[in-house]
């Protein structure tokens, strides 16, 4: 069977992710306080924000650029599964083969070039590479499902530390 | 306000999505016929793939490398709602500041390194850049909605266009 040769791809920040996490604290917990949590676009694309505040939910897509590739990372152990092994792209590992982010969000506010918006687990400074309309009927699959993390026991209480929600054992 | 200085991020694709939409045929309507649709990795990335069919659907991210970026961009008039003017990442044109485009598809089955999906509005040939599962708490949200596209009139019409799905009007 025949693939395509391998291609590249250059992007550019359009902006920064603003955090209460700094480069030193890595994955701590995500708080909803109004104000921690906002993207800022370089000025010159500001226009393009018209119009965003009508969306509750927006995609925030970056580069994971604190990452440190490890070897073997075609497998990945979950912290809270270490008797599994999942394939990287079955999970959301930022070990991947090209360390780009995805997360959606909530919009709380639009000022400017200044996106106020809800938790998102990224290091303060992460590069944001594009910010899409998350659309009701396109992206929320009422349908979708959990796949091998529902294997792994307690869906509820995984979710906590899918979403970084600080929680006791 | 001190905003980050721009930076550049190189990705190499993993794989291509198979889709019948060749390169001179450009917005297709979406089928669904079994093995119409498809992502084909790079051999090397196939383990990467273990337990990939326990999600019913999933994230594809890729580069849209067909499209060409019009002048004024940072604005768009939906060919169905020409008088409106949309901030391009309020937005799902291909024609944006970083060409990369996201789907949500369902899997329908995984063969080594072939995963058989659902249809996807994407050009043959166009290079992947990741898959991650798509999860029920984090991506599938029950308050999403239509933003500014519901200002345009009957959201349910308008949604096949989104959506790419022939119809009469």
């Amino acid at each position: 069977m025949s693939v395509y040769p391998k291609s590249y791809h250059v992007f550019q920040s359009i902006g920064v992710i603003r955090t209460p996490y700094k480069d030193t604290v890595p994955y701590q917990p995500v708080q909803t306080e109004e104000g921690d949590f906002k993207l800022v676009l370089h000025p010159q694309y500001t226009e393009g924000l018209h119009l965003l505040d009508t969306f509750h939910y927006i995609y925030v897509i970056y580069a994971l650029d604190k990452i440190v590739v490890k070897t073997n990372w075609l497998l990945v152990k979950p912290p809270w599964a270490p008797e599994m092994s999942i394939g990287v792209f079955a999970s959301r590992s930022p070990n991947r083969a090209n360390p780009i982010g995805i997360s959606v969000v909530k919009v709380k506010q639009v000022k400017q070039n200044i996106i106020y918006i809800s938790g998102i687990d990224a290091f303060d400074g992460t590069p944001i590479l594009d910010i899409k309309p998350y659309l009701d009927l396109l992206d929320a699959k009422k349908d979708a499902n959990f796949g091998w993390v529902n294997q792994t026991g307690d869906v509820n209480h995984l979710a906590l530390h899918i979403k970084g929600v600080p929680h006791k054992h």
